[in-house]
């Protein structure tokens, strides 16, 4: 056993993929081959998860199949819903990502099929991808005190999510724009979320396991949340005005500004890029543009702020989802719960390749505690 | 960025850890100093759960406020109760494992208290100490179609499961050899749920959804299970006399025997030596020394197995558990939840470390997918 400690396994190899490539130095996020850049606005979200899984996009008879299957499974059963609506009312008041998480177990523990091949998990994997979504808007209307809407078969993924979060049917470009966002999301190799999963499946754990770890860890705020941050700080702002003043303070005392800088990309994040195009279409044409006004200038005051500083930092794709959300009708609690909806498609690829070639995942620590202490009975112990 | 790929993570230092050394060569388990053969017979879980904890034996006043928490927490609230009883109902049979995984995964979200601080963290993890036992028990009782038995205030941690499994209070040796039960599996470095744990605490995610993702983990067959896999290729031969010829069968037949071999001792598991000197205790006084007989049979014949192949094997923590288990009244359906009563003690121990010196644990993959294609319109693809 080597002893060099390799704190938080930067830049550890854990294993090779073939779902995703992330090119720090270049700015490239790719899904088996597509740059996302060739995918957005052209594929649909079930498109991409398709290409995750199947490592293929699919054909038209393929891809009706999948969605087929997905609208399938929109419908939240009874005793799962009967379980969200409590615990989305119950007075500790959970986080969504607490119901996900546990709903999410919950569907597992119920599921009859408890198959290890992959037949089964790519049913689990269909079941899950509708039902992250359906459940994200179920909460959401559940903590504004409002009643569930029932998911519709003759709408897209995209499009249903909105409709069962709002309760009208969405219009073509927050379509579009929330289609894009969730294949942005999609995946991103081996983040914390994606290998907490991994980890678990390697055990040959069941599917919706990996799943419910993968929730767990996307809940900390160094992972997902930081575009919640983001939003938190701008209605904390709460003027187009004073945005400027505001965030020059905060950096001035040394506070950190979410939305900027990534440990991967050295340059720019290419799915801020995209985002941000979406977020000045939509809100223009909402006429809700406040929040990405202000998005613009604490984006603009930033980058001026390191510049001087002689630091290149651009920001992230957490800076403008926001404003995008924000413009759907999205409330900002659920913006970490979206995230699931989308990361949904990465995390069952990632676990349906860990199976496919599996091994158990099990490092060593470097142990730094004593040895060779002697027992002494509890009442002569200090 | 290393290319060089760590499968599995063998032999990987992901990082420092004062709480247990695995020492392979010599074949021992320390926890913080203590040899395991230095607390089994000596120490009561609860001790060993206070060492893990804060890293020093507890004196006599410490001691019994960890009592007095541990006895506070023993009773399953209501709403709890309601959902285990429901899931150990559900005519799709979850497992005791996706049970406990689903009411720890509750448990977290109804807890009002979400303060990311060590004593919010502490008095969770007490939480959790005391509700897996009692969780795990009910499970067991509620398969066999029987009653929830409230927990006693005045048993020690290992005589309450027993009591509140079974409804009688337990003789003196089978609570010493549960207790030992308890303590010899309670931590193991980082093993994979324990790993998995941390990488999901390590986001600064809840401890809840760190000890979610470990009993995701540990729930796959290639971790938990192995206890279980013996008892039931006991069970499966079910005669004292016929187990050499069965073994022997299995063995020609290239058939793995499960409770033999260990990929980190590669001399003898010390835990595996103390087990069987209770199970044959405990076996013999109950007068049910059927399995153990069996089991007695079954090293033998694997160990002279391998030893005419010039392989020194040896058995390892799981061989014996079972007929110990079983001589206590305890089915094999909830063997791996008791290892979860358990290592809840290492994972929380774990936890508490990770956060007091956190980093997210943040791998990277070898990409062998392809790049550069392009996107070809669905009705354009094969």
């Amino acid at each position: 056993m080597s002893t060099e400690v390799k704190a938080g396994l930067e830049d550890v190899v854990a294993g090779t993929s073939d779902i995703c490539l992330v090119d720090g130095e270049k700015g490239r996020l790719v899904y088996h081959g597509y740059d996302i850049n060739e995918l957005s606005g052209k594929a649909s979200f079930e498109e991409v998860v398709f290409l995750l899984w199947h490592g293929k996009l699919p054909n038209l008879n393929e891809l009706n199949e999948l969605n087929k299957e997905l609208q399938k499974n929109r419908d939240i059963p009874a005793d799962v819903l009967e379980l969200v609506r409590s615990l989305a009312k119950n007075p500790a008041n959970p986080t969504g990502m607490e119901i996900l998480r546990t709903a999410v177990s919950y569907i597992g523990a119920v599921d009859p099929n408890k198959a290890m091949t992959r037949e089964a998990h790519l049913a689990q994997a269909a079941k899950l991808i509708s039902l992250s979504a359906s459940l994200t808007a179920a909460i959401g209307r559940f903590k504004q005190g409002l009643d569930y809407v029932p998911p519709r078969s003759d709408l897209g993924h995209a499009a249903n999510f909105l409709y069962m979060l709002t309760g009208n049917e969405p219009d073509a470009l927050s379509v579009e724009a929330f289609d894009v966002a969730l294949i942005l999301h999609a995946d991103h190799e081996l983040n914390a979320s994606t290998f907490a999963g991994r980890v678990t499946v390697a055990t040959l754990s069941d599917l919706y396991s990996g799943v419910t770890s993968a929730i767990g860890a996307l809940k900390g705020p160094l992972h997902g949340g930081a575009n919640e941050d983001v939003m938190r700080t701008l209605m904390e702002i709460d003027s187009v005005e004073q945005t400027a003043d505001a965030i020059n303070k905060k950096l001035e005392a040394g506070v950190k500004v979410p939305g900027f800088g990534h440990r991967v990309y050295r340059n720019y994040d290419p799915r801020g890029l995209i985002l941000k195009r979406y977020a000045k279409q939509l809100t223009e044409k909402t006429g809700n543009t406040k929040w990405f006004q202000m998005t613009e200038i604490m984006e603009d005051v930033v980058l001026k702020y390191f510049a001087a500083k002689g630091k290149d930092l651009k920001y992230n794709v957490d800076l403008y989802s926001g404003s995008l959300y924000n413009a759907m009708g999205i409330s900002v609690d659920l913006f970490t719960p979206i995230f699931v909806v989308s990361r949904m498609s990465g995390w069952t690829a990632h676990f349906l390749e860990q199976y496919e070639n599996n091994r158990i995942i099990r490092p060593r620590a470097d142990y730094t505690g004593p040895v060779d202490l002697q027992f002494v009975p509890v009442a002569d112990r200090k």
